[in-house]
């Protein structure tokens, strides 16, 4: 039998993407679209790659009406807005994966810092899941409420647990720089994303500031003995999806290409999402993964700066947002990890 | 129980859409994929989008052995070496749908004149059925061998069929543009589609001699009394996957803007991957049918100059190739015509 | 001695092109950039590409004030600003080439129609020549106010123009469709333009109702008896700058490709900025104009459908906009045609 | 009176955009181009940007033709071509602007650990001066032959110079990640670059292993006291040119935001080239730079990692190649060093 769920903030892309993967899900259904305007309009309108596959009209954000059809919702929603949400509706025992930032940090004062905002549900916070989920698979499995992760934080964590849980990572020398398609930019249209200024155009921003910088750095630091500290630096290029995130590590102690290889084959190993590459094989890169779930890591060793190399490409709005978001679900509610994401890339 | 089939040259863009597709389909399963070389190497050391979900190693084409194993095959291989494989593997019982040009026109002089090669194999010819499904879907169903369409052919004719059909277009006075993305051209890199060259850049080609242009003219003198002639200018874009037709059309009578709407509606009720949009909506852009088999059309009066304006879009590695032809063994096969298509587009 | 010249709405991107065009200009230097607002600002903060070569502050527009110190004035201001401006300005012995629509058509009915305005000078309209140069040229050596033509109307009459002059065009069967970079669209950010949307896509947009089309019109009457009848259909694609004009035509009478070729190589000898490809060679492709004032101009005899299929490639923004402007600018002064505009196209 | 230069090696991308610049110049004037085929063909055939402009047929590489006719020679040619080419040109008195790597390393060893090559003449070598304008002006000044620097190092270099030759950087640790369009590549059509596999693909390449990365150590140890080591990962984005440089730095004591602002300002105070952006601004992104010859430079301060990020961008076939060769040459024959180079970029 069907389980129903709902996307609430379903006009946007991450709610498209949600509608597009959801399509493919053997159990879980959508029923509930909501959105705070355009009530009653299809959502196809919207979000017309879904025509004839999912032909809801959107409703109001009533917490007392998903509650009554729905069993787990999905929040694609403005930072802020997800906080007094997902604690109406976990009190009405409906399951939460927040695809926002609320629910990412447990220390309230980081989330204060870099985002400004007050938490207004400390109690809900607690309970939280952040839900890199091959990382914190166990803790996804009994949560009630998930804070999915942000795309660069999700590419760059995958990229650089293996040498953070082997204890052999400097954490407080992490350079990462990566590049990302606009889509992660969202809907809205700015002279930034807009084609004639965005394409051939390399564009960084959010230089030192970015943040996702203490988010990556949280999960780093949950491997290691003392806290991470990251230098991160995103850039747009000109593409709609995709991210490639390049990690310049030091090893706190010299390191074969052998012996990280093994760390990260193993580590991964038998991971459903995670595509370890090899040594002398092709680098990640992100078009290999375009519109998949699918993690494509590989890691080199640069003997004459003795760095180590770690690259991750994913799709930023699947293992970047609602791929991760439904892959948390399926862990949430004990169903193959894989069900309705074996989507393979479209390439070319 | 999975129903086996080949693809044979697996290794081109058309072979890895077919993995990509196939991976969803409920009931056909891949079990070999057939090339000239490289036997051995699995096939996701050239198609990586479906590396952990197919993973078969590249076998030599023969006919023999696909027919001891599989039931039906696709043929993704160059013009002229379909003609005898397509007979050997009928001739064992093992049903073919041709993605190339071999089998698409039963007039054998027009083949050779537009393609100068001469059929060997005129008697499956004969049986042959122009696979382009929601116009030949009866003899579709009937066919041992299928010709599936070109990619042009297929969006083109999808978006005049409607008014043909109706005895109101004058088709001695057909024009069409159509702007493709470079995957049509194939996987070898060439000057025209090197990136430095190819991207911000419309490169018109093959004007006025195009192979496709016989083809649209035959489906369309299918609809006629008398035979079409058609004016065929195709351009390549900047992008990789998606073909946008436009067709000026001349009605035979004077119609009016509902008229046409009302016989493009009834014309493509009821079907599965033809969305005919509304006067007052969107037109047809590639984005919106990118990775899935759906053909958007729209259809225009323009009162000044008395054309009609027909539009379709269509992914052309999907519903232009390999899409329309897990479609075409669907209807041989009598199953659901939907079956591993219910792909929502990926966008953005 | 330098020319004095204003560029008055000096922060789109038509002004960023005349500003970057007149850089290399021998004679006319721009000594005045107006602007509705940022007054005070130097232009480089919205044109960063001639930051170092043209550092004025924005200025108000006030006629007195140019007057006092440019003696032509380009206009790249929206559709019903430029009427008043113009009159005032030429009122004060300045010229103005006007970049808008204001100035392009006679007949204030049409302008009416297809634009919603009535003309507030009908008397500088009198006097405006139609600014396609190589077409109007003996007039625009006359003008004091010249409305510059539109991007669309440039490619496509010259591509038409050689076999509409000849009489051998029949004037009510013209079907033209164009491609255009997304750069013609202006500097607002909208949902069409903006990246994850636009990249990977082909738009048309304005079927049957673009106002490009009385102006094509207006151009091909010109040549012919009786008034010309044009369906035109316009398609976004992903790149910046560039138009691809394909012109699909109906001979009045039957031509050969010695003939047509022979017509386009006279009609358009020793044109500086029109280039006629050759029947043997590559066809015209917007790269290989980008960034220059040059047309690239092609044939083609389809013997089978009787048509004649006429293809042209401008980049928008300079033949189709800024560097014509010039162009006239050259031509109304007097000076070297060529003046400014020997730059070869920026490839690849 | 015209100084008369070569082009040898003008069918390439580098050879055009020499072409495309010298068009521009006011003394310089390309009388000879050469090449390994295709001779008495006109260059246009190759390079459509320059048609109308420089109408030069190919001519056969001989070094007594070229100095017969030329004082000046750009060679763009593969790596190891240019060795004796040179010293047949400069032992004619014609001086040399070498655009491969054949003179950019004084260290053979160097040269052949990453390249391969034995240096053929070790006589001319030793008198090449290594043509990073802004760094070693006075050597170039002098030079009778430059080793042109490559993209990727030019890039790199502006950005940490200011930083490097203030002794503030600690020269065994830098990190350097870049993105690049894909002309870098060249001409030669590869599966890399082939649009339906580059487009909407973020590759990176060369990690640990990029032959720029020497070159990059060779000009940063020029300013320290000890040599550099240098991680240098380089990223092919989906676009034709331009190159954004991101340069992770530690410094070798705290530095403040104010401080580096200062070292860069007045590092370059005075540079017609490069431009310093301030700390309140927009970050270097390539399309401000698209074929032009300036170098947009940031530098950002992250406090929390101690890092230094700086930041170039250049066009990697002006700046990056074309450009800084017509600089040099400016600057070898004593001319104003901006000559033929004060080209706004192309924006948008």
């Amino acid at each position: 039998m069907a389980f129903p769920v709902a996307i609430i903030g379903a006009t946007g892309y991450t709610g498209g993407e949600l509608l597009r993967l959801l399509v493919h899900h053997p159990t879980a259904r959508v029923v509930f679209v909501g959105s705070r305007s355009n009530h009653g309009q299809p959502i196809s309108d919207f979000q017309p790659h879904v025509a004839g596959l999912i032909d809801l009209p959107l409703e109001p954000v009533d917490p007392d009406v998903i509650a009554s059809r729905c069993r787990l919702a999905f929040l694609a929603v403005p930072r802020g807005a997800a906080m007094d949400l997902a604690g109406e509706l976990v009190a009405r025992d409906v399951k939460v994966i927040d695809l926002g930032t609320d629910f990412r940090f447990k220390d309230q004062a980081v989330y204060k810092q870099w985002y400004g905002l007050d938490h207004t549900r400390p109690d809900v916070l607690e309970e939280a899941v952040y839900g890199l989920t091959e990382l914190f698979r166990q803790q996804v499995a009994q949560a009630r409420v998930v804070g999915n992760p942000g795309c660069y934080p999700t590419a760059t964590s995958l990229a650089i647990a293996p040498l953070a849980a082997a204890g052999k990572l400097k954490l407080d020398d992490v350079a990462v720089t990566a590049m990302s398609g606009v889509s992660g930019a969202g809907r809205d249209p700015k002279a930034m994303y807009h084609l004639p200024h965005a394409t051939e155009n390399v564009q960084p921003y959010g230089v030192a500031s970015h943040r996702h910088t203490p988010e990556i750095e949280m999960v780093l630091s949950s491997f290691g003995k003392g806290s991470a500290t990251v230098s991160f630096t995103p850039h747009l290029v000109p593409m709609s999806r995709g991210i490639l995130s390049t990690c310049i590590l030091t090893p706190s102690e010299t390191v074969s290409a052998e012996e990280v290889q093994e760390l990260y084959d193993s580590f991964y190993e038998g991971e459903p999402f995670v595509r370890v590459l090899p040594q002398d094989g092709p680098l990640p890169h992100t078009k290999a993964v375009l519109g998949s779930n699918r993690c494509d890591v590989a890691v080199r060793v640069d003997p004459r700066s003795g760095k180590v190399i770690a690259l991750a490409a994913i799709d930023n709005l699947v293992k970047g947002a609602a791929g991760q978001a439904i892959q948390n679900m399926n862990v949430m509610m004990g169903w193959d990890e894989t069900a309705g994401l074996r989507l393979p890339a479209v390439y070319p």
